[in-house]
């Protein structure tokens, strides 16, 4: 097995820099295109095989290290009695979203056995298919990130009822949170049991926050995660996007892992935490339409700030849109991998 | 005059924060959507009685401390010969983009006092009907930022474009950045020659990029413009968006405020580059659609992180949204103008 990805998750020596890519089992891929062509979102999500499919198709076509099972945050949300729709070209939409104290009262903390149980089975088929060649990513999203979505119904720039909710009804928000809390360390857990060999939390929204205000709402949150998580030796990784202001405070919740985005000096990072957790990140996605020379340029660019030594995993610092060359995708994996020996020496 | 504003630049005593608020003539204000309904976007951009009204409409309404001309970033391109037209649904469109060396040689380097004559002639306006009630902004969008909007056609989120003529052309981009850092300048000279009492420099894009690529392709041009500038005495503010990661190089530049939004601890900031520049912000904008009980105690929260003294200009983390109530806005510019004596004992 190429355990490149779970041992630099350790800080272990590794030959290389292992790689991946957020949202790499995605549209930018053909063969994907090919499956999303026949079956909506929701459908591939919830059909095990499909998800397996295309969960593998990166290991195999662009030569990934980690696989990440395909899904979506929002299944946790529709799992507690949200049922969630896919609208084109608005993305995720709930038609009842979250207001009030009762609102809250009526989710489910989601039993993830029974109804996010297709996860765990696409997990087992696509652990069966790969059959050890690389590892397999589960996840969920943060507290904060899922609450975000569910309060306001769908995506938001305003963040208009969830700044209300946070500064008005605090203590309705730290209901909710509490609840997903439970409920996302209880799926992540699944997740593992079910064959995950590491688990991410997206936490996409935590930007949106003062630096109190994430500490307060976000971290808060994902540390009752993670401390309370068995784990059974699988590594965690944090992603709190737009919070790199908190980066030390994110390297004690006991995660492995804190991935950063492009905005974060991989050289600072690593001087500040990287004595604590490995580091994950973080090419621009946009970086990806450049040429593929000038894609090896700036991997070796971010090797170096790293320098020398384990605890790194190559990433970008957000998902890969749609519409990258899978040639370019292809550059940053080959350039990962060609560039980064030299800083294993 | 009320010349809290200008004192509060140049770290100079007062006796309360001042406070204004970027965005603060628009579409919150029932009297704004009562002129916006009789004229498009830009038609109250280019006739100086219209865009005079407006900017001193939250003057008289919610009480600012400072008066800033409306207009917009992107009247800078339109002037250098790319009509820009505002695309309902979609915003700003250019409809021929920058992709290439001979569309840069194409662009003239606006001569402001012809080419935007309408907004020094606004300018004369407002500063006569403002009368020394407060001082009056004027202000520019960075290079980088008004490159992207150039180079991409619109909005964008993925920058591919601009991602691509950075990386595989960078000597094309850095004409055109070049072009426009003598454009900028010129056209804040001018601003200042007609009467604005102080300049803002917009990068609202400066976040797209990593800390190295920020400070050669955005900062490095706006420390052209700031050292080149003939600005007679009027305060010079900068607000990189997204790039707290170079709060250091910013405020060496020599501009004499550095704006940040809500991601910065105002304590750290200060302790940072308290002692070189004033520091504009931070209220998370979203915020103000809290209960004006909460909207005043993030206030204080504010004012309590900055600490006693001078220097601190308050203002949100970005504009104002559309959609927030009237009586919010006046709460919060009432909150600082009550809460903020207390710090300047």
């Amino acid at each position: 097995m190429n355990d490149l990805f779970l041992r630099a998750c350790r800080r272990q020596r590794v030959e290389r820099t292992p790689v991946w890519m957020m949202r790499q089992a995605g549209r930018y891929l053909p063969e994907y295109r090919a499956i999303r062509a026949k079956a909506d979102f929701m459908t591939m999500v919830k059909t095990p095989e499909l998800a397996a499919e295309v969960t593998i198709q990166p290991v195999d076509i662009i030569g990934v290290d980690a696989a990440i099972i395909f899904s979506d945050i929002l299944v946790v949300p529709d799992a507690m009695g949200m049922p969630l729709e896919m609208v084109e070209s608005r993305g995720p939409v709930f038609r009842a979203p979250i207001r009030s104290r009762s609102d809250v009262d009526a989710l489910n903390v989601a039993d993830p056995e029974r109804a996010l149980r297709y996860v765990m089975e696409a997990i087992g088929v696509t652990k069966r298919s790969l059959a050890g060649r690389v590892p397999l990513i589960g996840f969920a999203g943060s507290p904060w990130t899922l609450a975000t979505y569910m309060i306001e119904g769908s995506g938001s720039k305003e963040f208009k009822h969830v700044a209300r909710m946070m500064l008005d009804e605090p203590e309705v928000l730290d209901l909710l949170l509490d609840k997903l809390a439970t409920g996302v360390r209880l799926f992540l857990e699944a997740q593992i049991a079910a064959g995950a060999d590491a688990v991410q939390i997206f936490d996409t929204w935590g930007g949106f926050l003062t630096p109190d205000h994430y500490k307060r709402f976000s971290l808060d949150y994902i540390f009752k995660i993670v401390s309370n998580l068995h784990r059974d030796g699988a590594p965690v990784i944090i992603f709190s996007k737009g919070a790199n202001h908190s980066l030390i405070d994110i390297a004690g919740v006991g995660a492995d892992v804190v991935s950063v985005d492009w905005t974060a000096d991989l050289a600072e990072v690593r001087n500040r935490i990287g004595e604590k957790v490995a580091i994950q990140g973080n090419l621009n996605p946009s970086y990806l339409y450049a040429s593929p020379e000038q894609i090896r340029r700036e991997v070796r660019s971010i090797l170096r700030k790293f320098g020398n030594g384990s605890g790194h995993i190559f990433n970008l610092g957000h998902g890969i849109f749609p519409d990258v060359p899978v040639e370019h995708a292809r550059a940053l994996i080959r350039a990962v991998k060609e560039e980064s020996p030299a800083f294993h020496g």
